[in-house]
């Protein structure tokens, strides 16, 4: 069973009688005159980080981000969070008060509290963030269509490669920059909201989350690399640490920025309103994914980190 | 620092603009007419359970119970849950599929559904929930008032009587079951939430617990201990296997039986109401916590169960 398969064994199993359940960013649910999204999303030491490589202020920056990231993915506006924090007998009280510095710092550059939590010696460190947020209209993963050109917002594969460059022993990057502090991009997330037809956060490659926008959506979709954002210094540095630059751009996730489609009607207004963004293809009426570049069809490469599949990482 | 400073420190340094947050069983916030009630709370393979003691669905259903417990403990109802979990590498899809088997029987019987949530690989199994619910009326820790009466819902004990015989190596037995099998009281929840001045559940035992109550409200209290309710069958276990009753009852932990206070002309109300519980001392206006037996004053155990200072459990 792969990520996709769970997800759809619980789904049957778990009818949410609310709202909208399992299977999106985040859940929601109408409540007092507008919508509440909530998203849960954990970091679990050895498995999404190692402490070496973090210090504990940045670790707690990244948990809040990869949850107002899910919000923003659903153009909504995050409020408030709830933390359960397990914590390593062998790390100290410092350790926790650096910790919660950095969720401080955190929280007030988003804007969002905290709201409660629980607390807990564990073997290793997780963090898990259940986070609240609203929207006025939710972009959910479903609502692309053939004819839908495909948007997204910054570059991809930076933060898959300061992750590469941490694991080969080097501490001070662009890139390792970039891995170590997410930016959720909120802003442009309620921007969407009124243009996109279906969004998502950019977590786990572009491609992967590519397809399950597709599949929510049963379209298929022509992406052209070549339009795709690669700075320079990315594609420099790919070539001197040999690293296949197509392989952490397709699907090195951890970039956290926002994929989504849009109507072409839609698209020359959002164009008009200045925000930056990138058109990197079009949504197609088939069920399939293609990536081409100078027209050639480019064979696709494993398409991201699935924890049903995956060996572990880092 | 206790846990009661590590919650003094994170209240000061996260002001929650929305409502009440830290501090109490569940945070409470103001929507579309109602109070909406979250809470979140965490079971941590080895220092909350041993995979050997519990099965994989008897887990998933207590992770639910202590969640329906803490919204219960505010007099609310509990309507949708967010689940973390994360999972080792040495469990196997069928082991995935038992837990999810005793989270469905376990949301059903407490009539609540799975909204959503993120899964990981693990070194050790976690399982992190965040709940929530609703109350008209929510109550807190800080409402009690000298004169009030002291009331538990049930017996204490009993699930620490289990574990150690759990850990003593007996698999079969009456408090075994309590252990494995939490009731959240949640009928009697609601119902007190019309009557209850303060009220929270019993999680890390009868005394810390009530200390809880007593310091939110500034209050003291005498508890009367033959009046709690302490059965033959567990009077005598204690004695046959060498443990100390009092020590147990006091100090146990995992009870989740709710313990409130209650102005005495509301208590002769709920006493007509006909809802089982047991008056089992009295507020009073110093700070001081005294539990008698035949009029003479116990030494107060070790109070309970604390992240900050315990050694880890079991």
């Amino acid at each position: 069973m792969d990520e996709q398969g769970f997800v759809e064994f619980l789904k049957r199993r778990f009818p949410f009688r609310r709202g909208l359940g399992i299977g999106d960013d985040a859940s929601v649910v109408r409540i007092g005159g507008a919508f509440q999204l909530v998203s849960t999303d954990m970091l679990v030491e050895d498995v999404h980080f190692r402490l070496r490589d973090l210090s504990l202020a940045d670790l707690a920056e990244k948990a809040l981000a990869v949850n107002v990231s899910d919000i923003a993915a659903m153009g909504g506006r995050s409020l408030y969070f709830y933390l359960c924090l397990g914590f390593p007998a062998g790390l100290d009280l410092g350790d926790l008060r650096r910790f919660f510095v950095g969720l401080r710092r955190a929280a007030a550059k988003w804007d969002v509290d905290l709201a409660g939590g629980d607390f807990s010696r564990s073997p290793k460190l997780f963090i898990a963030v259940t986070i609240v947020g609203e929207s006025a209209r939710p972009v959910r993963r479903c609502g692309a269509r053939p004819g839908d050109l495909v948007g997204l917002t910054g570059p991809t594969g930076e933060s898959a490669l300061g992750l590469r460059q941490l694991l080969a022993g080097k501490t001070r990057s662009p890139f390792i920059r970039v891995h170590r502090h997410p930016q959720p991009q909120c802003e442009k997330g309620r921007r969407l909201s009124r243009y996109a037809s279906a969004m998502i956060d950019v977590s786990d490659g572009l491609l992967l989350d590519l397809t399950r926008i597709l599949r929510a959506s049963g379209a298929g979709a022509e992406i052209d690399y070549e339009k795709l954002p690669v700075s320079a210094r990315f594609r420099g540095a790919c070539r001197r640490e040999g690293l296949a630059e197509r392989d952490l751009v397709l699907a090195g996730g951890e970039d956290y920025q926002l994929l989504f489609t849009i109507a072409p009607i839609l698209e020359r207004r959002l164009r008009r309103a200045g925000m930056g963004y990138h058109v990197i293809g079009r949504v197609t009426g088939g069920q399939r994914l293609s990536v081409r570049e100078k027209g050639r069809r480019l064979r696709i490469p494993d398409l991201g980190y699935d924890h049903f599949r995956g060996a572990e990482k880092p």
